[in-house]
C-alpha cells in the first residue's frame, strides 16, 4: 500500500509499505479520510512531542474513516463493506485503568501516530473492532474522520460538568475551541463566549456556536466553566479570574510543561481543574450528534489533499482562513477530489 | 383586593381580601399572570391532596409574575418597578436540607397554594426578595408565570443526569411531560420518545420536542433514561423496562401512593429510580433557557382568563387542546385580555 | 479432576470431569476454598434462579480462591504459584457496559456457577489472568474465597453513596447483611443500625459492625441510607420510611420480581432507589480491607467441609448459627481439614 | 467583658469591651475554649493575610466553644445553658452560592476574626443560631473548640473523593495535615502516607492516622488521592507526580498566590485539582466521628493558656512539641486551667 511516511531527519516521503493484517478482534480499513491535527504538523516541524521521539520512520495520522475490507479471527464476517468512524487507540483491556472505564487513561495505551504506532496517512490501517464505529449514511466520510477531534470537545465539554443554561469561556479559536463551541451549544449553553485575539477565528466562532467571541484583553463576565484550548499560559489564568465560586476549568490546549497559576484562586472560590488528554466512551454521543445535526463537522473542511500532496496538508494551517484540512489517502492528487463523497450522500 | 378562594365545601367564590405585607427580607408583588396547574384544579375538584386538606378557606395558584410594588425591611428599595417571577416557595434557610442546597426538601417549608398557605390567584402576593427572580424585557408575563412548571421540567432533567447526544423516553405528554421534552431537546438529546395515548398530545409532543411520540402499547428501544410524567403504573412499569442498564428512571406525575415496581429490573440492571417533589436553583436555568430562545413557554398558552373567570379556567383542562390556561388576576375578564402584554413586547 | 455436578433431576453428585485448559489470557487455578452462598444453595433445592435454570449438568460455586498451575497464551509465566483469589466473572470487555467500566452489566457476561457456565465447586476452574487477583500472605485461602461476598456488601455501600460519620440502615443479618455491616464500619459510618427478626443474627450483627441492632418492628430514627439485605418486602418499605429526605436505598437482597413501593415517599422526599446485581472493580479494595484487618472474613466461617461433603455444605444454612460454609475440592472430607492453611500463615 | 485585641500597630492588648447582644436569630455564647489557628498568628506577626489587613483594633479566635447565655429573637428560648461548638461564619443565606449549598463560597460572608470581623478570644460572642452547634456531654470543650480545624479536615477529605480501602498522601504533619490524617483514617483507607521534613511532627503523624511517615526527598508509590497541608510549592509539585491517572488533588495548605505547577501532568493523567477555602455542613460529620471515637481531638491539644496568656498562646507554635494551644477566655491564667473541663467529664 501506499502510506506517507515522517523520517527522524523531518523528511516527509510516499512510500511503498506492505498493508497490515489485521489481528485476532481486528478489522482493516481501506481509508478514505483522515482529518490533519496540529500534533500531525507538530511532529512533521519537530520530530518529537515531550517524551515522544520520531526515532524510526512514522506514519502520521489519527483522524480517520473508511471501509472494512477484511477483518481478523473472532470478529463478525459481515462487518466487510461497513462504513466506519476509527478511534485511533488500543488499550489494554485488563488494565486497572480500562476496568473502570478510562480506557484511554490505560499505561499500555498503542495510539495512532504516536511513536512508534504508525497512524492513517495510508490506503490501509487496522484497529480493534469495537473501535471501528459503524457510521449511518447521512454521516460523510470526512465528517466520520472528523468524529476524532469532536470526541476531545465532547470529553472536554464532560469535564466541565455543565448543563443547558450555563456559561463556557473558551480560550482559543483553533480547530478544537470551535469543536468545543459547537458541543457547548449543542448542550443547550446560552452563553458560550470565545476568546480569540485572531479577528478571523472570532468571526469564525460566532458561526460554530459562540454566543459572543472577545480579544484576550476585553473584560469577561463570570462564568460556570472555563476550558483552554490555547495552551497559552495567560490565556489560563484570564480565563481561571473569570470563572465563579466553584466553577470548572478544562486544560486542553498544549503548552508548556508548566505554568504559573493562580493557586490563590483554585483555594479561594474553591476551583476545580483538570485537564484532558484523550477521550472515552466518545463516539456514539459523537455520532449521535453529527447524525441529528447539532454539530457541523463538514462544514469545518477548509481544504482537500490526495496522498502525493501531504507535505501540503501538513502545511495548510499556514494558510489564512484554514480549519480543518483532509487528506484522502486513496486519491493522489486534490484535483481528483471531485470524485469524492465529501458529504455521505453516495451512502444514503 | 380581590382574589379567588377556595372554601372547604369546594365553592370558589371572588372575594375582597386584606392585601399582604412584605414582612423583613420580603416584596409585595402585584400579580400579572398565574398558569393553572394541575392541583389547583385537583384542590378545586377533591378538596384535597394527600395530607394537605382545604379545612380552611385557601386561595390557589403558585405559578406566578407580577411587578415588585413594595419591599419589606432589609429589601432595597429599587427593586420597586421590577417585573419579576415568583419562586412560590418559602424555605426554612436554617434547616439541614436548605444548608446543603435541597432548600427545596425544607420539612419548615410554606408553599403556594399548599394548605394552609394562600397561593397567587389574588391581586398581590408576598414573597421572599431572593425567591421574587428579576425578569428580562424578552420574557413576557406570561412565559414569567410558567418558569415554575419549567423548574419542574428542569429538576427533572437534572435527575435524569443525561447529556447531549443521550437519549430519553418520556410517559405522559400533559403540560409537565411537554415542559421535560422541551428541557431535554435544549439539553441536547437526540432521541426523545414521548408515550402518550392521545393522538393530539403525541402531536403537540412532536412540536415541544419529541423527536418521536408513540402509544402506550408500542414497542420502545433502549434508552439511556425514562421520565414518567403520567403518574399511571402501567406507564411507570413499561417505561422502566426500556432503560438500559445503569440507566436512571425519575417519577415526576403523581399518581397512587405506591405502585408495584419491577424490583428484579432495578436490580439486574442496577437502574436508579428516583421522584422529583419540587426544585432548587433552577430559575435562572429557566430564565437563560427562555431568553434564549432554547424553550418557548409562549405557545403552550392556550386559554387566557381573567379573576371573574377563575371558575373556567380551573375547568379548561376539559376542553381538547388545552395546554397550560393562564389567569390574569389583574383583570376581571378574558375580554380584557386585548390589553394584556402576553409576549413581552412591552418592556423591550 | 474431582467436581460436585448438579443435574437437572436436583441430584448432587461427585463426579469425575476433564480439568478444563486455559484459553489465550486465561489461567489454571487449583481450587482451595470455595465458599458456600445462598445462590448455590437456591439451585440445588429448586433446580432454577428466576430465567436461570439447570438443564444441564453444572458444577456449583462462585466464591473461590486457590493457586494458578498454568497459564494461557499471551499470559506472564511466571503467575504459575502465585495464590489468587477469583473475581468469578467473564464480561466481554468490547461491549458498550464493559467500556464504561460497567463489566458486571455486560450483556455477554458468562459467570461462575449460572447456568450453563460451570463454577468451583471442582479441583481446578480457568478464568481471566486479570480476574485471578493476587492474595498477600496475610490473607488465608478461605478470606481470599470470601473476598466475593465482601464484593457484593462494597458494592452497595459505594452505591449508598454515604461517607465517614453518616448513617445507615441494613435489614436483614445474613452474610451479605454482615459484609455490608463490615464494609459500613470500615467506612467510618458511626451509627450502623442492623434490623432482624432472629435474635441470634442480631447478636452477631453487633459483633460484625453494626452499632445497633433491632427487631423489624422497633422504630427506627432517620438515616442517610438504607440497603436492604433480606429480600422480604416488609422490611423494604418500613425501611424506606426511615430514610432521610435526598437520602438513598440499595436493594441487594434477592425476593419477589415485583413489589409494592411507596412512590410517594420517592417522590416527596426525592429518595434514590437502586440496586446490586454484582460488582465492578470491587477486588483492590476488598483485599486492601482485609489486608489492613479493617473487616474480618476468617471469623466468618462457621464450617468447613471436603468435597465428599459438598451435600452438607449446601445443607448448612439450616444449622442454627452458621454464617459462611466453605468448601475445600482438594480434601475429600472435613476431617482432613486439620491440616487446611485458614489463616494464611503456611504463606507468610 | 475582656477580649484579647490586636491593634494595627501589631501590639495585642487585653481590653474591656462592650459584651455583643444577641440580633434576631442570633445566641449570645460564653466562650470556653478557643482554639489558636496558624492564622491568628499570621496575623500577629504579619498585621495581615492577602487582601485582609488588621487596619482597626480587631479580635482574633475562630476555633471556638461555649455555653448559649442568651437568644435573640426568634430563636427557642431553651436553647440558653446549651453547651455548643461554634461554626464561625455568617453567609447571606440568600445568595445564589448558599442556596446551591455552598454557603461557606457566599461573597457576602461574614467569618470571625477576618477584618473587620470580631472572632472568639473573648469571653462573649454571638453567632446564627442554626451555626451554634449542640455538643454531647462526651465532647470537651476543648474538642468542642477543634470541631473547627477537624472540619478542613472533612471538607479535605470530601473534595479527595475517596472511600474505605484508597492511599493518600498527605504533605505536611501540622495540625490541618493531622486533622486530614485522622479523617482519613476515619474514613477507610488503609494507605495514608504523610511527607513531612521534621522527625517529631513525623512520628506524630503515625500517632494520627498515617500508616507511613516519609520525608520529602523519599519515592512514594502512587496514590488515589494527594492533599497539600504545607503551602510549599515543591511538595505540591513531588506530591502531584504520586497522584495515579485520574486522582484527585486538593490544597489545603496556604502558600504563595501563584505556584509553578505541571500541568502536563494534570493533563496527561487528567488529575483533578481543587481547593479548600472553608466548609460547609460539615459539623454534624465532625460531632458524630469525634462522639463515636473514631477522630481523637482532645489529644492533639498540647497547651492551654488563660486570656491574660493570650500572647504566649499565639507564640506556642514556637516550642517544639507543640500541636494545639488552646486559650480558656474565662481564665485569666493557665494555672487555673487546673478548675477547667478538658475531658467534657462535668457534663456527663
Amino acid at each position: 500500500m501506499r502510506a506517507g511516511v515522517l523520517h527522524p531527519d523531518l523528511s516527509l516521503r510516499i512510500e511503498t509499505r506492505r498493508s497490515p493484517r489485521p489481528g485476532p478482534g481486528d478489522v482493516l480499513v481501506a481509508v478514505r479520510a483522515v482529518g490533519v491535527c496540529g500534533s500531525d504538523v507538530h511532529y512533521v516541524r519537530h520530530g518529537r512531542i515531550g517524551e515522544y521521539v520520531v526515532d524510526r520512520p512514522l506514519i502520521l495520522g489519527h483522524e480517520a474513516s473508511g471501509v472494512i475490507v477484511a477483518v481478523g479471527e473472532g470478529v463478525a464476517a459481515d462487518r466487510v463493506g461497513e462504513r466506519v468512524s476509527i478511534e485511533p487507540q488500543r488499550p489494554d483491556p485488563t488494565s486497572a485503568e480500562s476496568k473502570r472505564g478510562d480506557y484511554h487513561l490505560c499505561p499500555h495505551m498503542r495510539f495512532f501516530a504516536t511513536p512508534p504506532v504508525d497512524g492513517a496517512f495510508a490506503e490501509f490501517v487496522t484497529i480493534g473492532a469495537d473501535f471501528a464505529h459503524p457510521v449511518p449514511p447521512e454521516v460523510s466520510d470526512e465528517a466520520a474522520a472528523l468524529l476524532e477531534p469532536l470526541s476531545v470537545g465532547i470529553a472536554s465539554v464532560r469535564k466541565a460538568a455543565v448543563s443547558a443554561g450555563d456559561s463556557m469561556l473558551i480560550t482559543g479559536a483553533g480547530p478544537i475551541g470551535l469543536m468545543i463551541a459547537q458541543v457547548a451549544r449543542a448542550s443547550g449553553l446560552t452563553r458560550i463566549i470565545v476568546s480569540e485575539p485572531d479577528d478571523t477565528r472570532r468571526r469564525r466562532a460566532l458561526e460554530f456556536g459562540a454566543t459572543q467571541a472577545v480579544s484576550p484583553e476585553d473584560p469577561i463576565d463570570p462564568v460556570d466553566a472555563f476550558i483552554d484550548a490555547s495552551g497559552v499560559a495567560a490565556a489560563v489564568r484570564a480565563g481561571m479570574d473569570a470563572v465563579r465560586p466553584g466553577g470548572r476549568i478544562v486544560l486542553v490546549g498544549m503548552g508548556a510543561d508548566t505554568m504559573e497559576l493562580p493557586v490563590n484562586l483554585i483555594q479561594n472560590r474553591e476551583l476545580v481543574l483538570t485537564g484532558v488528554f484523550r477521550y472515552a466512551n466518545t463516539w456514539p454521543t459523537a455520532l449521535a450528534l453529527v447524525s441529528a445535526g447539532a454539530v457541523d463537522l463538514d462544514a469545518m473542511v477548509t481544504a482537500r489533499f490526495g496522498l502525493d500532496e501531504l507535505a501540503d496538508a501538513l502545511d495548510a494551517d499556514r494558510m489564512p482562513g484554514t480549519i480543518k484540512s483532509v487528506v484522502h489517502p486513496a486519491v493522489r492528487r486534490c484535483d481528483d477530489t471531485t470524485q469524492l463523497d465529501t458529504t455521505g450522500a453516495a451512502h444514503r
